[in-house]
């Protein structure tokens, strides 16, 4: 860490603040005394010490990391790829998996009928939300318990694990049978719920905040894994801005980021990055063609009739040939 | 509602999709014959119309809302503003609130002396952290359940009353005696943790999101108050942009916004909006010009050694020039 | 375009309302009358009916376009893809056109060098910025007038026509020679240079702005298209977020929604929109996934003492590994 | 300037790039050798250095500007306000001048009358628009050469100096009577419109750009300044984020900004920040309680047949109020 002072400190009050530093936070300070200011440079672990602390004293002019604030997350510290094994499949490590299903439960017939389909284009996993996180306290809020119940149904009809959104420490025990829970981006920085799945030891597939940077992404990834569970999958969603054609703006950059910084596995939601139905496929493949590992994709098999987020919902026919031309395109890239 | 048909769909599945929404939603549906284009008018209570359903039609081109999907909040329902009183203070209809105290609540000494001299300058009540949402889980994580402790004692001994913030809906319990309870940006659209406090009937001081809309914050105020709970407190505390001087951008549009579309009490935290200390003064005159209800002000005897936000805090001797301004032009407003 | 009317407005301020409009712009107005609001419904060509105009009224509640406000740039009246060609060379319509060069044009040697290298890679086109925008005025401005001279020199050389910035109407006539003229992102809403340019009839490599819209930029090339010159390529190059990581966010999603609105070839510029010379390969591969008709790739031979933007710039070795992924990807796509 | 380098760089390259950045430079270079990385200081004037050129050197990790980049607006080195006098008129200072007027001229009764009023009503200066930047190139263009005679025929019959936009460097000359040549936000960074209006040495409004920094308003001021002409006025007009109830997000936090790191007069537009006629008011009196040295309002008396920006135009008499609320509370905070 860096600390630029302001200028004309004088030499006791650096001494002290160097001291005070060293102290606190355990580390070991260097001094560079230049003509116009004094920048001070920490030592050791510096992951600990407080920049907001550290910028409120008065002598302090700006401070700059040089150490990413992330340990676990971080590939510098676990230089292979991170690869979590569910039921049999992998995720992470240059293998493609596909999350695939609707964005509502709704009922048996819908989520098996969706589930065998999905399956049988080569998803490897089925979504489907139970528990539904809405803008409006007067839009359906999911079947909540009784959508788990659909979904393992499913389940052990088809032989795909399953994934599911979790929206409450109060519900983690409902989430026993599930195979990989998923935080969605509005509680990306539910820092409590986070730490309580770090205790459950299952996959966590951690979607990107609406407004949130990758550095803050990672950062809520190292709350789940310092709280002892290492299963956590990143999910690139598309992040708020000024453009209004698209629901969310797809990051495609964030997907080689991640990779670079991080060793775990990454995966891309084009449906909610972009609302749009057509934009599916076109965002799939640039998804995989950035480096993702993986997809997860809304689909319906009556999308006008889906009780939530249907105009982004694809249907099984379509996902058909989108996950086709993925597998297509993820061999071609193998290739080069 | 207005929904906007695609070019050349037939007269025979118009009427279909009319009368589907007519049977699912209980409304009446006009039909306009354009050359181009044809219009559907949706009439009576469309607050419960999913507009993502609607628009995942294939017929359909575009959807506008007329009503706003907010009702308890929206001031077309309740034109009189709302006051909400605590322990004999008033927030909301033309009163200044202002609230302050310290980021986190450090110990007995801090938070009692920090709440002498801002009640001193005219503080209404005392904030301070006891739970804290924290980026890094390697930070200080707040006291916890010793700090809502203190902020009893502090109460105790001032009579102030107390705000501070709640992280998980498994901690409701312990805010038994807080007297209102802040929800953080953070969280604001952590819905089940909104409508658990909908059950509660304490006043809710409620954050905007770093990067929700105005009507998203309305939304979720309107969680709470279906739940059965109407005192919310709506509170400006910046969202995220491209400007990185400061560190959020304070909208201070959305004060008059929020008082023209909804009833409810509006506050401002120049000291979130801004990160920096020098620009609270600033920051809360203007919020007070704007119309705002109130303030919350981050204050700290000792920012430079505050266990969080310290380059936002101003002194208690800050504090003091920044109160008697904001009252003197508070007073100089009301004569205009 | 349809117009919502506020509640309880009388019949005849609706009739001259709509007499008004039906005479200032030529277009005929159906009203219908609902039970709480009245909408107005205006056919015919409304691309000249001004919005802001129309919401200024008092009696307006809210205005929405039903038809696109582009007329040239519209796929709707121009189903089939433009296809540009330059000294031989097509963009657009499913071929990859690679545009390959410096950011700044320094000397004879390097642009010549680089000129070769890029060729020999594959590109099609060389560019090099002659009139450099810069934030600083005492940052390195270009060679200006002899940049566009050396460019010619590097042209005669490797017969690759050249792409570069104009900055000023008052340099039109320097770029004569030059094959295509690029409108930077800062220039996008230039609207007096777009007009001098539709009238040169060159083609346009129209950059993105850093904050605007899609339709703001089909908007932009419409200013072109409708001064007379319909050869007009589309650049998407990132846009301006709160993500600091990257120097802008590559919004990839916009070259699926710029092909489908409109029939103007686009390109991708993954060196701006990430900045950092990594990046460029995995970014290249997204955008031609995602059906890109060709890229801009900044190519230097010594990064480190590059006049401007080395950092985002690739040598010539790593540029042949990127052109030659870019073209088999592309020969992939094909087969599926 | 801060470098730090990455780690396990040799002594011997570091010492070779240490010795090119103070010979390309005439900088001071120090280094500071760490544990795990090596800093670089770099003394003297560092505004010629180019941040880009180091950071894409190989040995470096990051870069950090110590000294601001603008020099002739910085208040570092001139620490009192500037004050610009207009044909008796003082922007800056301290004082408060109130710019109004319509946004487009129509002709001579709508400029001449419009300016009656609003002078009555205390502005100082008449803003009108006779060349219009505007989305589309379907929309009304202004009046253009004629518009900047009738507004030349408003100031004779009320004496008020007169503020209008310029688009084109070709223009020039027909604003040699115009006491204020106004740069609009989408030519914040025209940068060769900026040098051709510092060689002027008229007073230059400099409009912040939708998504610009305040760092970068403040490097156009400079480009202005530094081409000899130190008249430049900021003006804060709202900038571009994800918040659609706002034409555009009024950073109000930029006006104290703004004042604290230039000596430049600073005013603020709440007719284009907001985009909607009542909120005029409230953030008018919000910048002047930030500490704005001015306002620019648009005023129309027919606003529903404006030829442009109806929306956000205030009548005269609303202007009345306005000024008059405005004068009166900048009474009050002098008091303070």
């Amino acid at each position: 860490m860096i600390i630029v002072l302001k200028d004309g400190i004088g030499k006791d009050k650096i001494k002290s603040f160097s001291d005070e530093l060293s102290r606190d936070y355990g580390v070991k300070v260097n001094t560079w005394f230049g003509t116009h200011s004094t920048v001070l440079g920490l030592i050791g672990d510096t992951q600990s010490v407080d920049i907001e602390r550290v910028q409120a004293n008065d002598i302090v002019d700006t401070v700059k990391r040089v150490q990413e604030p992330y340990k676990k997350a971080n590939r510098k510290f676990h230089p292979d790829d991170t690869v979590i094994e569910v039921a049999g499949r992998k995720i992470g490590g240059g293998n493609i998996a596909i999350i695939a299903g609707p964005c509502s439960v709704e009922n048996r017939d819908q989520i098996c009928g969706i589930a065998e389909r999905v399956k049988a284009a080569g998803a490897s996993f089925l979504r489907g939300g139970a528990f539904k996180p809405r803008t409006s306290p007067y839009s359906f809020q999911g079947l909540r318990a009784e959508g788990i119940e659909l979904l393992l149904e499913a389940k052990k009809q088809t032989g795909l694990p399953i994934v599911t959104e979790i929206m409450s420490i109060n519900h983690i025990d409902l989430f026993a049978d599930v195979d990989i829970i998923q935080v969605g981006a509005r509680n990306m920085q539910n820092f409590e719920l986070l730490k309580a799945l770090g205790a459950t030891g299952k996959p966590i597939l951690l979607k990107r905040g609406l407004a949130n940077t990758i550095e803050e992404t990672l950062m809520s990834a190292e709350y789940i894994m310092s709280a002892g569970n290492e299963k956590v999958i990143l999910c690139e969603r598309g992040v708020r801005t000024f453009e209004d054609y698209t629901r969310n703006t797809l990051d495609i950059s964030a997907v080689p980021v991640f990779k670079r910084l991080s060793h775990l596995p990454v995966i891309v939601d084009p449906s909610h990055a972009s609302g749009i139905d057509w934009l599916v496929e076109p965002l799939s493949l640039s998804a995989v063609a950035a480096g993702a590992d993986g997809l997860i994709i809304e689909v319906h098999n009556d999308p006008p009739h889906a009780l939530s987020d249907g105009a982004q919902s694809v249907t099984p026919d379509a996902f058909d040939v989108i996950a086709k031309k993925v597998f297509h395109l993820k061999k071609a890239l193998a290739d080069l």
